[in-house]
């Protein structure tokens, strides 16, 4: 086996994904399990350690040039923790250490840890809608709003791994207060939680027995309702101030948008263009383009290779896996 | 003289300053004189060519190791162009090309130019309140608000030189427009201009015969004036905002607060303190700590010495000056 490849785990409140990614970014091999969320943290690990283990029985695992591990946050890259909101029983949870015990990657490979937003920026610039850009912004738009930053050409995850959570920046001083103890954040206007819930607040109504979801939402006003369009232009107004803000502050070129929420399409982008050009004025950074992301399902483990990739041809030392 | 020095010149609406300034910081020599800023483009650059004279008159000037040019912005870093909103004279004005024509410039020292917003980051980062620190955001708050981000331990002006220009980034959605033709810009509430605007607004007159300046309004709210104070109030609830968007997209440690409204001091700190408890609230951000700018007045021309001695200790061609 000639290839050489990145092993890539992801680690999401629902699954924990594992696959082995060659150098140009295709995924040789896949795998996955469900997150027993609600159990202990010994557990937990033991799940990470079965995906390696399947990893590690296809012949392309001798040719692991590197891990990149991509988290649910928050993370903290420096101590190499983990804390996901949805997995309870890690907090500050030592996922770095725990991987490197793995008897496979003991000795052998040198894990990075990044935050699963800051991977999908990693991804987008590599493989996805963000390649070639040197300044960009990659946002998740989801249940949540997550986002990474590619600032001079190279990933920017900050020193504890955090930067770019673009969801929670106020762009209301008066506005609602949010999950995360702030107030006016971009989450609040912008996630497909608050789409749902503002068509609610305004009238609408989804399907008989079914939980308001933006996507019922989005259905809606491709129908023409007005409240569920209300929804979307709000979602977009909030999103068009948080890149009008990472453009001036950072000369941002590109803004990528991926999750659910982006999935809607012209509902969600054609107010979001239509709202940026009031917001995103000074010279240097009105020209800012807008793109729907390119990686779907697999960005997280594309992103996590991405780093070990960055990390390998950056001079950390190269790894000769079992 | 065995000294090295660094020349430094800073261009603003109402002065053109130069200094020599040493390793450690100091300035070794300073001239300035009035800037023709209604005068012809010509007119302005032989009076930044007299500047460079009587620095070059100094016997410091042999030891001369590079040069830094900060100007008042809008700058454009790649194109080595400046077009100064007070200097009208000056569009996309070609100053590097123009001082690098100097006889005692020419073919001797590559000038590096930088916005003045961002000259005061570097010089804070350098020799004052961000000393040491690798993330911070410093902030001059007077008629307008700029600012400039050291990010990784360096300085990053962006790829045009205009990152950090966090008086125009959205922290109302329905805020007011703003002169930079955005809404709800965090100068809109922060500048000293915007401070006299809303104390006058409440009903609060400035002293008969004067126009009204935040430092009138300082000078009330400190007798105990309630529509001086929420001017204060609202102006550090907009900063409070912004340095929390800063901590929460980059991981800033430290802000640094400058310029003429920063006077004001406890009238503004205590509240933006308050406001930033509110604000700042993810683990990673929560500690970003404000601090009052140390450099005052040279600090554009401080800030200009540093970016020219970081461009020759990262082996930018050191440059042997006549």
């Amino acid at each position: 086996m000639n290839t050489q490849v990145y092993a890539a785990i992801d680690i999401g409140g629902t699954k924990i994904a594992g696959a082995l990614i060659d150098d140009a970014g295709e995924v040789v091999e896949r795998t996955e399990l469900p997150t027993p969320a609600r159990e202990s943290a010994s557990r937990l690990s033991a799940t990470v350690d079965r995906v390696i283990d399947a990893l590690a029985a296809h012949p392309a695992w001798r040719a692991v040039l590197g891990m990149g591990i991509a988290s649910a946050g928050p993370v903290d890259t420096a101590a190499g923790t983990v804390s996901p909101v949805n997995i309870p029983a890690w907090r500050s949870f030592p996922l770095v250490e725990s991987v490197r015990a793995h008897p496979l990657v003991s000795g052998a490979i040198d894990p990075v840890l990044l935050g699963d937003a800051v991977a999908v920026a990693a991804a987008e610039h590599w493989r996805g809608a963000a390649r070639g850009v040197r300044n960009a912004l990659c946002m998740v738009v989801s249940t949540g709003v997550g986002g990474g930053y590619v600032l001079d050409g190279a990933l920017h995850p900050g020193p504890s791994g955090n930067a770019g959570h673009i969801g929670h920046i106020p762009v209301d001083l008066d506005g609602p207060p949010c999950v995360c103890g702030g107030r006016g954040c971009v989450e609040g206007y912008a996630s497909g939680t608050a789409i749902a819930r503002h068509a609610v607040r305004l009238g609408w109504r989804p399907p008989a027995g079914r939980e308001a979801t933006a996507a019922d939402v989005a259905v809606a006003a491709r129908a023409g309702d007005d409240r569920a369009l209300a929804a979307f232009d709000r979602s977009a107004r909030a999103l068009a101030a948080a890149i009008a803000g990472s453009a001036t502050l950072l000369e941002i070129e590109v803004a990528v948008i991926g999750g659910g929420v982006a999935q809607a399409g012209d509902l969600l982008f054609a107010p979001l263009g239509r709202h940026l050009r009031g917001f995103a004025v000074l010279d240097f950074a009105r020209h800012v383009v807008v793109r729907p992301a390119e990686l779907a399902r697999d960005a997280g483990l594309v992103g996590a290779a991405a780093a070990a990739r960055s990390r390998v041809l950056d001079g950390g030392a190269p790894i000769a896996a079992e």
